[in-house]
């Protein structure tokens, strides 16, 4: 899969279900209905029915085509909603309109929730026009300053996920400001030890380089400029940014300056989960429920 | 000035002239002489005059145009080129093929260099098809790790250039992963420091918000969604970044997804400095050596 419309047709016609807790207001069901005329999913809403009614009116929805479940309380339902994946009748969990902790809480609970041995992890799957192919960028927006094994678990969370897209044994960057190490900087340290466990078979389905600068990471001319002698340096398929700060800046610079298509999603439980954003375009939405779909 | 084509007027046949320490190789000495054939600025070269002769011949530049001043070692070619520049005899300092930690020390000597009251910081320049307009980016290249004080220094640095390029009261954007301050990330508590010492006067010239994100400071929709009520908001001149790690990652993140151009100066130093990378491009060099010019 190396494009959003290939992703699209992956996920067409399996009939996914999404679990969506407290799915209320117009903008947020209005995402779910364009999945579902389009074929990608239908959705189990759980929360309180009469708001859920009320916004899949306003979103003017196919009423009868959707499934609720009446769970009113914040946490009970988002608590009813991840129970519904872990027990498989839902594919994808999806946060709607409640607060971000009660969500991820229920998300993990030990009993009906989605914790697995890892880390939640965010990943993002970036479609530029000047790059041509997509590439995954990882984690610019959940684990805030992770340390080294935050980011060996993050990277294994990328690889699964890379091969859900087909992507074998991924070539990833370890991005900084600077391809070389610098005691001062400890992106550089983790990123140049990454590279070392990769080398060593610690980190395992992927091939890992760093530090790299974004630009030999992504341009093989850069990275020729630099003489990098390396297998990922200019065909990244996936950057591991040092930190949600810089992992932010640089994922939005794209978004807010190159013509691209792109989409966001947290791995590393059981199942995917799927959390939009209310600055994302109808497009972006889209894109990260197919995230979350495949 | 709003654009590389209004600030290339603006130079033109001003005559300006360019000090260049150790300028060897063809690269170096092509972009000099398209900044001289298109009237921008001449140069005085600085170092071994064997090995410049040789690299204007390679460069089948114009040698006639040319002042050649013989100064064969490292630091004595990048002191007598910074004292060219401290003395008014040329108006701003470049560096060629020799080490950036001996350019620098040269640049900054208490005697023969341009040290002033400040703080050396470096800006960029960036003209993104879809922004339509030039915003500056700082300090994605110099200062690797600002604490508060460092940063209204390099917030002068800014402001100062911007009033060359005519930006009246510019707004500054000290953009961080979220808008919101959180005690657990520096950036964001530097952010809100800058806006609340720019709202009592104590930083001139401008006008700071923040923590802003990088959406929220670019686009006005964007700020609208999250109920920002901000004169910089959307509209930012300037983007403060919170380190060189994350700045760089999203100058980068610019320069190789978005349709665009570019370039980057030191500033800070009585005169401006101009240090090129190899992996510019030739647009970028000439952009980079107009920044200086201007």
């Amino acid at each position: 899969v190396k494009t959003f419309s290939e992703l699209f047709e992956q996920v067409k016609g399996k009939k996914r279900c999404l679990a969506v807790a407290h799915p209320y207001g117009k903008e947020a069901v209005i995402a779910l209905e364009e999945a579902r005329r389009k074929g990608l999913a239908r959705s189990i809403l759980v929360g309180d029915r009469g708001k859920i009614i009320f916004s899949l009116e306003e979103a003017g929805a196919e009423k009868s085509e959707y499934e609720i479940v009446h769970a009113p309380g914040e946490s009970e339902g988002a608590l009813k909603s991840a129970s519904l994946v872990a027990s498989g009748e839902a594919d994808a969990l999806m946060k709607g309109k409640l607060s971000t902790a009660v969500f991820l809480k229920a998300a993990l609970d030990e009993e009906h929730g989605l914790r697995s041995g890892s880390l939640l992890s965010h990943i993002v799957l970036m479609e530029a026009k000047r790059i041509g192919r997509l590439i995954m960028i990882t984690d610019s927006g959940m684990v805030l300053a992770p340390n080294l094994q935050d980011k060996v678990m993050i990277i294994n969370n990328a690889v699964e996920y890379a091969s859900r897209l087909g992507w074998d044994n991924p070539r990833i960057a370890a991005v900084a400001h600077v391809e070389t190490v610098n005691p001062k900087t400890q992106a550089t340290l983790d990123a140049a030890l990454l590279s070392g466990m990769s080398r060593r078979g610690q980190i395992k389905g992927c091939v890992i380089d760093g530090p790299l600068g974004l630009d030999n990471a992504l341009s093989p001319e850069a990275a020729a400029i630099k003489g990098l002698d390396s297998f990922v340096a200019g065909h990244a398929d996936v950057l591991l940014v040092p930190d949600v700060l810089s992992g932010n800046l640089m994922a939005k610079a794209m978004m807010y300056t190159a013509d691209c298509a792109f989409g966001g999603l947290v791995v590393g439980g059981k199942a995917p989960i799927i959390m939009l954003s209310r600055a994302d375009d109808a497009a972006t939405k889209l894109n990260s429920i197919v995230m979350g779909l495949l």
